[in-house]
C-alpha cells in the first residue's frame, strides 16, 4: 500500500493532480526552488520541481521523444542542436540518437537538476557523458542573447512559463532564438496544454509568426501534465515541420513516421482553437 | 475565491483529480449511488456520480460530439439509434442533430440522472422533449438481451466499467449488441483512457473482433477524465468507421470531417498500444 500522497500544486492549471507515493527519495532546496524525487507504485520515480511534476519514469518517453524527433526529422542536417532547459537529460537522450547530430549544447539554469537526474534517473541522464555534449549552467535567455554560435535546431524544454521560465516565452527571447538559428533552422518549445492554456498558445504562435515564415503546433498526450493534451510550438525558416526529410531509423516507443504526421492538429481544430 | 475542493475518488485511475469548487448545488442518494452537482469557477457546473466526474459544462462537447458523430457519419442511414446510458442527455443532443435519425431509444438505469440533468444542465438535456425519443428506465444489458428491435447504431455512453456499468463490457453484452444491430449496423462504446486502461481496451477490442468484421479505436482529448486520452471502441458490420459516407452539415465545436479522420490512431500506435 502506498504510504502517502503527493498533491501537485500547479498555479497554472485548474485541476490538481494527486499521486499515490510510497516514498520521498530526495529533497533539495536550491536557488531556483525545491527539487524532489518521489517513488510511486504506478509511475515509478517522479521528478518534482517546485511542487510540479516534471516527469515520471513510466511516461516520460511521450514528451521527450516528441520534443526531439519531430524537429530533427524535419531538418535535413541537424548537426548542431541547442537545448534550453532539459536538465533531466530526457530530451538530450533522444537528440543523441540522431547520428547526424555532431554537437549538442545544453543550457540548464540549475546544476542540481542535472546532478539529481544522474543520481536517480539513469535511463534519462545517459547523454551527459556523451562526447558530443557541451553543458552550460546559465539562464537560457541570457545565454541565447549573448551567444555567437549558430544552431540548426533549438529546443526549449522548459518548466511552466511562470517564475524562472517566464523569460523563455518573450518576444525578446524569440528574437534571440531566430538570430541564433542558421538560415534553415528550426525552433521548438513546449507550450503547455491545449485544454487549459489556449490563450497562451495562441499568443506564442502569433509572436513566433512575426519572425518565422512557418509556424505551427503539434501535440502529444501526456498523462502526468495537467490538461494532458500537450503542445509544442514549432517555427521554421525553411523546412515544413510536418514533413520528414528522412526515414526514422531510431528506436522509439511512441514516435514514428505516422505519429509525426498525426501529431499536427487537423486544420479545422488549428483554426478553431489556436489561430482564431 | 472558491470555497472548497472536490477530490475525485476514481478507483480505476492512478491519479486523483481535484477541482476548486464554489458550491455544492445538489446531492441525492439513489439505488445506484450518489449524484452530486457542483459549481466550479473554471468548469461551470459539474455532474458527479459516485465521486467520479461525469461531465463539466466547460468541456462536455469533446466527448459527446465524438461518441455520436463518428458512428453517425460513418453510417449511410442511421434511422434508428440506441443509446445505453447517457442519462445526462449530452449524447442524445448530438444524435438528434442528424436529420436522418428517426427514432432514438435511450436506456438509462437511473431516472434520477435524467431528472438532475433536466434541472441543472439545460444545455445538455434538451433532447428529452424531442418526439423522436423513447426513454426506457432499465438496465442496459438486460434491455439489450431482451429487445426484439433492430438498430442502425448502438452507442454505449456508460460510466467506468466498475459496479453498475460492468455488465456493459462482457462477451454476453457484445453478443446481444451484435444481434440487435441490422446487417449494416455500427456499435460504439466509451472504453476509458489509452494511458491508464490499455489492457482493458486491448481486451475489449479482441472481444468485439470475435463477432464484428471491422473493429477499431478512436480517441478524443478530455481534460476532466483521468488519463484524458479517451477512447471509443467502434465495431461495424459493413461500413468502414474511418470513412464519412456523407458531408458533416451540423453545428459542432470540436467534431469536423478532418477531426473524424484524425481521431483514429496512426497504424503504428494502434499496433504498439492496442493490438499487440
Amino acid at each position: 500500500m502506498p504510504a502517502s500522497e503527493f498533491i501537485e500544486n500547479d498555479p497554472f492549471a485548474p485541476i490538481k493532480y494527486t499521486y499515490s507515493i510510497d516514498d520521498t527519495l530526495y529533497t533539495l532546496e536550491t536557488d531556483y526552488g525545491t527539487i524532489k524525487v518521489l517513488s510511486s507504485p504506478y509511475f515509478g520515480k517522479i521528478l518534482v520541481l517546485n511542487d510540479i511534476v516534471q516527469l515520471t519514469e513510466q511516461d516520460e518517453y511521450f514528451y521527450h521523444e516528441m520534443i526531439a524527433h519531430v524537429p530533427l526529422h524535419a531538418h535535413n542536417s541537424p548537426n548542431e542542436v541547442l537545448i534550453i532547459g532539459g536538465g533531466d537529460g530526457g530530451t538530450l537522450r533522444e537528440v543523441l540518437k540522431h547520428k547526424n547530430v555532431k554537437k549538442v549544447t545544453l543550457v540548464e539554469i540549475d546544476q542540481s537538476v542535472i546532478d539529481v537526474s544522474r543520481s536517480f534517473f539513469p535511463t534519462l541522464s545517459t547523454g551527459f557523458s556523451d562526447k558530443r555534449v557541451q553543458l552550460v549552467i546559465n539562464d537560457g535567455a541570457k545565454f541565447l542573447s549573448e551567444t555567437t554560435d549558430k544552431f540548426d535546431v533549438i529546443i526549449v524544454d522548459s518548466t511552466d512559463p511562470i517564475g524562472t521560465a517566464e523569460s523563455l516565452f518573450t518576444d525578446q527571447f524569440f528574437t534571440s532564438a531566430f538570430s541564433a538559428l542558421k538560415t534553415d533552422g528550426i525552433f521548438v518549445a513546449q507550450t503547455e496544454s491545449l485544454h487549459f492554456h489556449r490563450q497562451f498558445i495562441h499568443d506564442i504562435q502569433h509572436k513566433l509568426a512575426q519572425m518565422f515564415s512557418i509556424v505551427t503546433l503539434y501535440t502529444v498526450p501526456v498523462s502526468t501534465y495537467a490538461g494532458n493534451w500537450w503542445t509544442f510550438s514549432i517555427a521554421s525558416k525553411k523546412y515544413d515541420p510536418k514533413k520528414l526529410v528522412k526515414k526514422c531509423e531510431i528506436a522509439t516507443k511512441y514516435y514514428a513516421e505516422d505519429v509525426h504526421h498525426h501529431s499536427f492538429l487537423p486544420e479545422s481544430l488549428y483554426i478553431k482553437l489556436v489561430n482564431y
